[in-house]
């Protein structure tokens, strides 16, 4: 196969070396551009398997198109470790969650989309989202050396624009992320909605057409203003442009044996997208809108007997957790004078759990889909 | 004097201990209430110094009015250590600043305001204060026992609630805070500006009567968003309530002698509020915008030598910062060959440094404050 | 049941704040007296629900002698997190070990253990270990008084000084541990080889009678002393006075449904040494001398697919774990050229392996026992 | 001049990243060999702004001998950040001091010393030390090659081996630290004593001529060891090879115009050495024998007011740091009421103290030199 290696400096170190992005990439015949990455979030270690999984098959088959992968894509917090564990969710530095400082370029660069859009409404599709690409292409230019010049270039900034300004180019954005001790499931923009089932994933979570800082959301957001805008002027177009979160399972784990499984998902996106040959299916699966997704946060300090495993259904009523509080014993009944319920509010299924059982009061406990919709296929 | 102490469970630990707030309340005869806090960022303890000097000097004198004083306003924070260091600027489960996710708690309640304002407007504004206190306090009440219900109490929800709860019944908060290597500055809303030269600090940020999530602003949002809704009303009015940031110094440090002198500031307002006799005077100061506050980002990583301490001023030009490369040393000249400068790009006076000489690419390494108005008495 | 319970403070926080280790204690008739704790390392909680298992069990039955337990035994460690893990293996300021800093206090108090058995010699065991424990009471109270007096108690002494104190009264001593990710085994002094038995585990890892600074040989060393200085007089006896470490599976993990059976072999070792009445049994089991206990350190960095878990067996040349350098790969063979073996060189059977699947060279990969000899009933 | 770079790779990262040192060998005329390295603890760096200055007024003379400059030599340990300090002290993932698992190679080799001594203790000692150097390269060599043969390479090893390899074919070894926030001084052997004072330190501490695990001891210990063994066989060397640790001042401090300074110690150091030309002189300083270098470990938590700087003399009886417990006010008289001191038990020099003012019980809060003899030139 035909690929191409680079590397992109991110951050030099205190010691004077300079952590880098290697992106791979794979070119096949005239096709769309896919744009896969793993560990933003440093301890989020299976996307990493999957991609390697990806990279073999593809050196098996033929592709239309081109992908770029990009493993490790935040070398400094997978390297972060206090005791055995990776401080990979937050800046160690500042605090700020890696996957929360993306940027909505277009807003940021106060680039003129009206004034877009008025020049170029009338391209066909095809064309209008190659010259909207090189726009895009232009204006992370711009914006990072502006950054650059007024010394504003902080901590994240750096990478989070070069990984959008690489995404940018691309026609399906997936970022591989965990959670911490989870089942597998996907963000999916609502625009996305009917596009994300061929991910093939059980739990898709579908969040507004809107931006919070992420980065699959920094990957939709242009073309979210561009379908808004476009809409706006009276063409309405649901961009082919897809940008998703894929969550495979917990963090600090590794698994080819897994991988090879989670790899399917991605394949079967690939065929949708026509770059892999063959006809892509769907499977029976569970939609939760975002105001339905709940975090449970921990009412008590105490230890923590979780009831139920991510992936699990519970009703309402169900124990869900059990806590201890341990300068509470009455030692005539330790267990029950020490104990204390967290009940289901309504029927539910786990999406994530705190990975340790000891809780302060007001950690993240679970973290759970509610009334899901079904797609049956 | 007559004081009060009273306790407010904050947080249960894992162990089962409950982390407490503890305030002191001195009242006097009718007057304003005046609510000061210290160390919501852990690490930053010269406020509790210097409420420790103000309460001894109340002792010794009368007031108008009543003064509740929280010191070590956030334990958790304070207690959080990694080496001798206090991990005190942001949560170390979840990374968020602990003073950036205090709510605006008319949006977040939704209360109605214009329906407030019109059936309040005719009031005398000494009445409308009582009854939108009065307000406040049920809001807060109304709006804690939601999120205890619905278990959506998260990490730091309790702490800022309870705060900004009890300084929603003062017409006076003094959020006593340092920087991390540090001079002394106030933080003051657009609103409060002429009132802020009663502080007495030399230099002064003005901020926009805008919401971005620290206590400070937690506290005056209720009265901006009801100064803008009585404007809209057509009646004007500068809310004589007023919630200022004051920073004294460098954090981890603890000095009562300094202290005694810091108190100045609040003696000096407390006069101008009339809680304190005495004529309030002011000093020659001064401003700085906001979106003229500049933070310099580490341009490169290194070893770093300061050539400025905080409040020394700086031209256009200047070396501010050597930055010292040691992977990349000629040894032959080895000091030229691994040094690079950061200069300054226009005139200013230095606030904040970063308090480590071993920094990686894209920290903060000096807070600025340029574009300066002076203010002559 | 007769229940005392007792409160001892460790360690004023800088807040304030006083931690404290609550004590329980069960009185039957005259019989020996058996100290049970957990959680030295903070991180490993499952000790603490097999505790309320067992106090829970004993209210239901008759005991001879006493029971004291502490549950989280060091409660500054449990409550120490860093992102949602706890940092209960080493003091967070200091990095010291929380179980390498007990002291052997025959040694460091420079008792006279020479003279102590000219003297007592002759007095048959069961008073000779009643005026030894007395004796070991007044050098832990002076070795306290003279630490305090000379400002000379740091950071651990307080807590190490304080379990030892209250072990030092003991007949047996358990303290319950887990391991990182683990399986269930138990560490016994070559004197104690055959009592061991009793608790039924299915691994035991023979440690010498010397002292490396844990809390089991603190509490056994006093005893080894004794035993030697005896033998040199020529009276030759193995006190039946035992200290253990149990260690019941994984760090960070709370099931009270495991401890419902994991408290088993604690019943077990308490029929053996009388407090329990019925007879004790003994299962088949694996010994393992340490020095043949071995740590596999990671010969490389990178992401790890582990391929064996605790418990398991493996034979010499079995791959243990997968290394993949993600910086090394070539595209055209991704999986093979980015992986490397890591091999096993004897047969043996996984204790311990990191928790984490992200390594860097040095660190702890697997923990293994090899050369064990079987003891079948 | 004539300049050698080289580099040895030290830790493979997980993300594949190699961090390695980079040694500067500058050789002149025939002549002794030194070596000089600073950041062992990762937060200490004023010991590279000391290199570079002594590079490059190397490169302005003609030297004798040789000099190897390592700075950085633990990159690890300085780009370890949490907030915005630097972990550097110990290891971040398993608590080690960085500077206590050095290894007396001469002991856990085994090697054959007495034989050694036996078949060589007839040479000129010129010729003796040349013999033993060259035994001692095999030595370490052979002791790596084990512990990576049998993957017991642990985290530290490596760095440290390799470090006191290199070390071991030095004359003079100067390793460059700091205190945490501290004033300058010097650890020297027993055996250095004399020499040390060519090094211009005010204040020297003598340390016996043992074995605790530090760089410069397991630099001194191979030297030590052959002179006791010599003596036993009647004779008697005092080894002119020393191994010294020179404190810088602070932690976290980079400062090139003190370090114009503090250069002249090591300046005057291969003065004496015969390396730089030029007559070494020596200055009035004072010694504290290491049993009388006390550590006042803080006997309460609390916010901490410290009324000493380092280098600060105190007398018995002086209020060395007052305490104030926030949790235990007294409104009517709240600094009385809250406040407690420490007073010095003896007359001594403030050599370090804690970098923060909010300290938990038991935390290092000074160490100071007692009972000082003085060297008057």
């Amino acid at each position: 196969m035909n690929w191409t290696i680079e590397e992109f400096p991110i951050k030099e170190l205190a010691t004077g070396e300079t952590l880098k992005l290697k992106t791979y990439t794979v070119k096949g015949s005239e096709g769309p551009h896919i744009h896969i990455q793993a560990s933003v979030h440093g301890a989020e270690l299976q996307g990493n398997a999957v991609i390697l999984q990806l990279m073999d098959l593809i050196n098996q088959t033929q592709i239309r198109g081109s992908i770029t992968f990009i493993p490790l894509a935040n070398p400094y917090a997978t390297n972060n470790k206090h005791g055995t564990y990776t401080y990979g969710r937050y800046n160690p530095v500042t605090g700020h969650n890696w996957n929360r400082n993306f940027v909505d370029i277009i807003n940021v660069s106060k680039f003129d989309l009206i004034g877009f859009v008025e020049n170029n409404i009338h391209l066909p599709w095809h064309e209008l989202k190659i010259v909207y690409k090189s726009e895009l292409d232009q204006i992370f230019r711009n914006y990072f050396d502006k950054l650059i010049e007024t010394r504003a270039l902080s901590e994240n900034n750096k990478l989070n624009l070069m990984l959008q300004h690489l995404a940018s180019k691309a026609d399906g954005i997936l970022d591989l992320h965990t959670g911490p001790t989870a089942t597998r499931y996907l963000y999916a923009a609502e625009y996305e909605a009917e596009v994300s089932h061929y991910l093939k994933f059980k739990y898709n979570l579908i969040i507004p057409n809107e931006y919070a800082g992420s980065m699959d959301e920094s990957a939709f957001m242009p073309w979210v203003h561009l379908m808004n805008k476009l809409k706006a002027q009276g063409r309405e177009i649901i961009p082919d442009i897809e940008s998703f979160t894929l969550e495979f399972g917990s963090e600090e784990t590794f698994r080819m044996d897994e991988a090879a499984k989670d790899v399917e998902s991605i394949v079967n996106y690939l065929r949708y997208k026509g770059v892999l040959e063959g006809m892509p299916d769907k499977i029976d699966s569970h939609s939760c809108l975002l105001e339905n997704y709940k975090t449970i946060f921990s009412p008590k300090g105490g230890l923590v007997d979780y009831h139920f495993e991510p992936g699990q259904k519970f009703n309402k009523g169900d124990t869900l957790a059990s806590f201890y509080n341990l300068k509470n014993i009455d030692p005539n009944d330790p267990i029950e004078s020490s104990r204390s319920a967290v009940k289901a509010e309504q029927d539910g299924i786990i999406i994530n759990r705190c990975p340790s059982s000891s809780v302060h009061q007001g950690m993240e406990l679970y973290q759970v889909m509610t009334k899901l919709s079904e797609h049956k296929v």
